[in-house]
């Protein structure tokens, strides 16, 4: 559990992108959004860029058989997750399961960053894939 | 242009969904986003919650052939669009035309709470239909 609570806000979204390098130069320099370094995970190259207090992430995939390549033959370039970040992952979880809302991680995992996350199913988000994060 | 620039940032992200009374209670109870009144705009109904310094705002059609009603009909339910709030909108839509981004809204428009708004066409954005909206 966090230290001190903020209520959940938007963490990050993240943007399957076909190449970077394509994508990159709107971002950054037409929106303005400050670049901070983020490791490769799930097999994606990410960037991430500073939107006030949340990150865009743009996801390249570098291999057509990981998750952001898989969507991305699926259903073109576009948003792929929003994360939300929450001050207790496990009292959200409960909330989740009290209400019948499918999970796609059961218990949270340690995500990028050291973080405990999970991910949500978008059948019952209003078709959304939500990753939770605490904070 | 705004009195004091603080940078762009994530206004809202819009969430088409099939039935506010369906998809309300995950995002109001499950993930305890405070609900914000927002008048309803461009064919749709609008539930506003509070996310940090971002709202979501839960997109209803009022009509089939409002532009929510089409986007369900085309693509399901899922994130709509993501408006950023920018502090100068003539300037980033300068920068759109310097950098050939496609434009939806070639001037800004008055939009929702008498803010200046115009949307970006997605393939210009990796797939990502944009809004900005002056603060």
């Amino acid at each position: 559990m966090s230290q001190s609570p903020r209520g959940t806000r938007i963490a990050h979204l993240g943007i399957a992108v076909s190449a970077l390098g394509d994508s990159l130069p709107f971002y950054r320099d037409v929106l303005g959004l400050p670049i901070t370094p983020l490791d490769d995970a799930d097999g994606a190259h990410i960037v991430g860029l500073v939107a006030g207090e949340s990150l865009v992430e743009l996801l390249e995939a570098q291999t057509p058989d990981s998750p952001i390549g898989r969507f991305i033959a699926r259903r073109g370039q576009g948003i792929h997750h929003v994360c939300f970040a929450v001050d207790d992952i496990d009292a959200t979880l409960a909330r989740c399961r009290a209400a019948g809302v499918r999970l796609i991680d059961e218990t949270p995992r340690i995500g990028a960053e050291g973080k405990r996350i999970a991910f949500l199913h978008p059948s019952s988000t209003a078709g959304v894939l939500i990753e939770l994060s605490e904070y």
